[in-house]
């Protein structure tokens, strides 16, 4: 399969600008063949990079400018002095249709802010989810929202729950993705009033998947479901306690390890097995919070992220463009918007 | 040191009844010479327990029901037919002078509404917090509330804060203990409304510790504070996030060991510092999810735990008799309640 699309890349953002932001382009090419590249940012930091990956080079344009976004400004600030930085001019090739994505490492709030003012929502979506993908005992799940939304009403929630599993449809490939709202607890009874509405929503609405019911924050890594919907207040301490805690055990181990001289002899012949152990834990595998519920495909990589991270950054979008994935949610929406549960069509509705 | 106190404990709560209520009040005992127990419950599965534990018995009475609360029971049944159940009638001990505290295995929320309705909360504490200890890089942390309040005001998270500094000072004996308010990010703008409030309001009062300022997911197990404080849903979702990453973590490692005859060969050399591992990992060692605000004091162990948990439970019970827990947050609160930045004093106080 051919991926005829163009990719808009913040050669900027991160920690690292060119010299990850284009090797990881260069990883990625080899898997998304077809894609094309336009790479925004200062043209002599660019080039001398994009001269190492000639397939790379042969399908990629610059857009040269000088201005970029701090990493460490406020996303008010950032807007403010947003115009022709590399991030900013990146969103607009979207908006343009000089390219069908934008990835940018760059500051995560001015991304956030700069992609819903300039490209907007899709119509349905009142507001745009951040996604990730878990690692669980089965296979992946995807959680949405991770910080874009502090304060999610019911039917923001059920728009969650849309976007997620169309993801889970058009990208994972799960013929009838399962959608659970995270809660204290499984009982109908249990949370604040936003869930409990967002419950009954979504046992009426025809979604795009099967709505589970309520999970728990240990239901995340069981696999429980295949889409996990919460608020971006929830989801962003959740995601950041499952990093905190994976650390955590890592370190555990490694003091086990180091207690005994006849621990460190297994783990010298269990090193090969623990490499595989750090690699199914690896962020950069899971690198990549999705900008779901944009009127064009937006994907952050970490700001520390490796070639490896950024590679997996691009393949994503890549993918989100290649199957549809905005089609398939606006036509979802449509329907979702028709149905008897969802309570404020019109509300709903792109303002 | 003596323990000169008598702990009310629902021998007919958790899983398995007597068999580890009473087996777990013998191995506390040890620990807490002086004290003295009064099991509630079914006197005919109580009393062959008790006669295996001679100590202990010389110690104890038992105060005979038949009833008890079950554990699938909503609360508000649960409270509708609690009338004398030995949970109920153990709480009802505290209240009547006749204990210092309760421990019960058995359904959460009706010990939590049971205990709020007969003990009332302490002066200046207008809703009692669900508190545990968590594991970290450094020393453990206290975390509150873990599920009992889903939506918390300013002037409540700023309770919690008292709560858990003064429980770290007389219960874990840290001289000037950090508070720490879980948010999506440290920047001051960051979070919804009643964090930030939060935050001014802890800025300006004298705390029996020091306020930190926001902290992220992350940062609990990272160990950056000794108190995080945070409302019941977020601190519930986190608490049960972090518990299902240390299971998925722990099934990886099985399965990493498993990968290969070398691997398996490295295990059993480091199978004694695994060991080490798994307790320091252990959830019995974190038992005792403690119900702080309460006049009273009154300690949750898990439906499920083992004598070691319940044991724990038990020690962490007769601790907080001890160390004069309660009256100590009562004053410190009479101090934050004259202060200008706490801003409503009166609806604070007790209803």
């Amino acid at each position: 399969m051919t991926y005829s699309q163009t990719i808009a890349i913040d050669a900027m953002g991160g920690d690292f600008g060119p010299d990850v932001t284009v090797a990881g382009a260069a990883q990625a090419l080899a898997d998304i063949p077809g894609t094309k590249f336009l790479f925004f940012g200062d043209e002599a930091k660019i080039a001398p990079v994009l001269n190492r990956y000639p397939a790379l080079k042969a399908v990629s344009g610059i857009v040269h400018t000088d201005k970029k976004i701090s990493s460490t400004d406020k996303p008010s600030t950032a807007i403010r002095n947003s115009k022709d930085s590399s991030m900013r001019l990146a969103i607009e090739a979207v908006k343009d249709g000089k390219a069908d994505s934008v990835v940018s490492a760059g500051n995560t709030g001015a991304l956030m802010a700069l992609s819903k003012m300039i490209l907007k929502t899709l119509p349905g979506i009142e507001r745009p989810a951040i996604a990730s993908i878990m690692p669980t005992m089965g296979r992946p799940t995807v959680m949405l929202d991770l910080g874009a939304n502090l304060e999610c009403d019911a039917n923001v929630l059920v728009q969650f729950a849309v976007l997620g599993t169309v993801y889970a449809r058009v990208v994972m490939n799960i013929d009838n993705p399962t959608v659970g709202l995270l809660n204290v607890g499984t009982e109908d009874m249990k949370g604040h009033e936003e869930v409990r509405t967002a419950a009954a929503i979504l046992s009426n609405v025809k979604l795009p998947g099967t709505y589970h019911g309520f999970i728990e924050g240990n239901d995340i890594t069981k696999g429980t479901v295949n889409v996990v919907v919460t608020d971006g207040f929830t989801g962003n301490v959740a995601l950041k306690t499952a990093e905190g805690v994976g650390k955590l055990a890592s370190s555990f181990l490694k003091d086990a390890f180091k207690s005994s001289p006849l621990a460190l002899l297994g783990y010298i012949l269990s090193s090969g097995a623990m490499k595989k152990l750090k690699g199914k834990l690896d962020p950069a595998k899971y690198n990549g919070g999705m900008f779901l519920g944009l009127d064009g495909v937006a994907v952050k990589s970490h700001g520390g992220s490796n070639i490896e991270g950024t590679a997996n950054a691009i393949r994503v979008a890549a993918n989100l463009v290649h199957n549809g994935f905005n089609k398939r949610v606006a036509a979802e929406m449509a329907g979702v918007m028709g149905q008897a549960g969802f309570s404020k069509p019109s509300e709903a509705a792109q303002a």
